[in-house]
């Protein structure tokens, strides 16, 4: 794998390939191996064009349980902000000895661009970039629902046959995105659910089905409902009246969660708006894969660093992506 | 020792021993054995809801020289200034490998709700709390008396027969409140200098005697004097008139350093105002521990951090704290 | 080597030593050997007073392949944001084990104060003062130089009869005065251009030739062409009358650099402002050494640092500088 910045072009067997890579990280994870040796000498450079803290401490915890130095580069006070471009800080960057660069940006492609331009060699991972894509979310919520559902021992296997609902701002959600692309190609059908004002324009080119009412898409009993974040910042009259009447209509509250199937699963990438979007009864309930999807992060990432800095690299052998 | 939240409610024999192994940490400092592979695969992560440099680098330090990684989280642009709670920030932080949790927070208690919740299981260190408490500055106030008055191989030793005198702003001083409690329990007699309007309302309880002239109670000898920080942003016109006014009634000046007794030493736990509560010749003179305080402060570090993950944890063995 | 303060003091003998220990890490980097133990159990702290994410990677990348412990300072919101003073901040870094002290700072002779006196006895490295110096890009750019035109294999060789062109705003550039005394000490003939209200009004001290007009300087045929970044905040109309003005008269653009005789080199120390002191087919040319800079900038640092840290030190033998 040369990079990761996105999960639109991801084939199954690649993304296969990482979720099993990553069961075997989880596996040294809880032998208390916390630390391996592979990636010593590499340096893995975070470089973030938007807060987020979240993202980056996992990225930086999977690049130092490999033994990979790691530089923090956040956009605020720095040459970016004096007028640099994204192309003179990432060969900055590369020329100091970086192997891989984790990317959050602003704008949709920034990653893409940094990838295909030519501009470096280093590895490129796409931490979330715009509307666009969030892989590494899609990766850790496929492993979340995989691990929970076939156990840890399920290796080379899909999600064939699981059915995956995702509630919310579809239409500002880099998370849904990414998410309806390796969910779909990993065989499981997805519904996504939201207010008629955040479906994107082109939704009927999306694999999925789309509905309007959770709770009739709750009524089918999914295998796993896949809450977003609601960022209250971009939301306006516009897209609903009030806070309150968005979690009456699209919250998952304890009455929503009572009614699910048996064995289902809640998830959320965080950071929670509880009271909103979901509510702390369904977050911190049995079926909640809240702390888990945390975990598990960890666990992609290292496997995504290591195919990307350690494994054969398809750009020795010719391939692309 | 399963988490440091204060030292209100540490026993004696918890505290000599986080002393004891201080005192074996300074020795592979002074010996250049500076970093030890005890925490190697261990995650510390410094949570600071407050800005402070100077006690985060300390920790950060500390962590370092034992191996440990190391993941600073600052409160400010992450999804904590999302509105994230302070339990889904522990419990992330946690899901993602943290095994020490060191918080510094603007609210008396944050870190003690963080570690009986029940919300995480990874060991807790208050680094800060409101006005409430700092234990490892008054441990590595307590090693650095024991050290100077009793030599570095003084284990097991307390301070017994000493005599300390703080001054300044009791009221909303944390250093103030754990020094009292950990010095008494290692009986030491300690005696509260300050301006009647900096004084706490319930300090009958306290087992300290209170004295609101300093020079009087410079004049009975004591063996150490500590000045408190004053924060000017907390001051006003309430509590004393002027600067001036202040440096010169409960100020440390040249002619108060020179009426000590042979032996005596002056502490401050810095940043220093210069000029204010200490003179430039008390924190530059041969009794002045200032820098040694901050070298001790590491130590103390160091050993706290492995007593909490290195060492025997007293909740495998059914205890508490 | 006891500090690195400045290269106006700088003997050719220790620039040397630094060039040639530079090409021995950068023969490491090249072998993948990226980290060497040799700084194991060492702290660099990056004392920061200004924002300079580029040179704070720079070194901190450095310090990591060398296998010291990095710990970054940034004065924004610490201590000294509360008061502190310098010497304070550098006692309490090196009571806290600092073994090499890394400085940026906005007052020009900051540097040389902590060093000389008597504050500390660790390292100091000046990572830019005020419009004084910045030694470690001198000396990373006179190694970019002598690599270019004498190869890897030029150790012990200074830079005689090759003859170096600086432009832009001398009178407030650091690095066009580190960058005088280095590479005339190492033999080099130096010729500055600049706008006539840029010229430090000393001038006729340095050893060095100052030119008005960028062409007449170019049509000599130099080696090399040193551009410096213009930074706009520090110009206004006193100077020049339009950015437009200036990048006609004082830029680098693509006829200038096709009138360079072969083999010359085009150097920046970035952040480039493309299309101001340099255009983009300049910046991209074969000819431009822009990310050898960058690269080399790396070891360079990892030269100093050892030489600081690991190698023998002069004051163990009564020397100074």
């Amino acid at each position: 794998m040369r990079h990761l910045l996105d999960t639109r072009t991801l084939d199954r067997e690649t993304a296969l390939r990482i979720l099993d890579v990553a069961e075997d990280m989880s596996d040294t994870q809880s032998r208390e191996v916390k630390k391996l040796p592979t990636l010593r000498g590499k340096t893995v450079v975070n470089l973030f064009f938007e807060d987020s803290t979240r993202t980056r401490i996992s990225f930086e915890a999977a690049a130092k349980r490999l033994s990979a130095d790691v530089i923090n580069f956040a956009a605020k006070g720095s040459s970016v902000s004096k007028g640099e471009s994204l192309k003179d800080t990432a060969q900055t960057l590369q020329a100091m000895g970086a192997d891989a660069v984790v990317i959050r940006h602003h704008a949709s492609g920034a990653p893409q661009t940094l990838a295909t331009s030519g501009w470096i060699s280093a590895g490129v991972v796409n931490a979330g970039d715009g509307t666009h894509e969030h892989p590494t979310q899609a990766l850790l919520d496929a492993f979340t629902i995989r691990k929970r559902f076939f156990g840890a021992d399920s290796r080379g296997r899909d999600l064939s046959g699981l059915r995956v609902v995702v509630v919310g701002d579809v239409l500002h959600s880099r998370v849904a995105r990414s998410n309806v692309w390796l969910l779909t190609t990993l065989g499981a059908e997805v519904t996504l659910v939201a207010p008629p004002t955040l479906v994107p324009q082109n939704i009927s080119l999306w694999p999925v089905r789309i509905v309007y009412d959770l709770d009739e898409a709750l009524a089918e009993g999914p295998d796993a409902v896949m809450m977003l974040r609601i960022q209250l910042e971009r939301m306006s009259a516009a897209y609903f009246p009030t806070e309150r009447e968005y979690s009456r209509r699209w919250g998952l509250d304890a009455r929503r969660v009572a009614g699910l199937p048996d064995g289902s699963i809640v998830m959320h990438p965080g950071p929670m708006n509880r009271g909103l979007e979901i509510s702390s009864e369904a977050a911190d309930s049995p079926r909640s894969t809240v702390l888990e999807q945390v975990t598990n992060g960890v666990s992609i990432r290292m496997a995504v660093l290591y195919l990307l800095l350690a494994g054969e690299r398809d750009d020795e052998r010719g391939g692309d992506q």
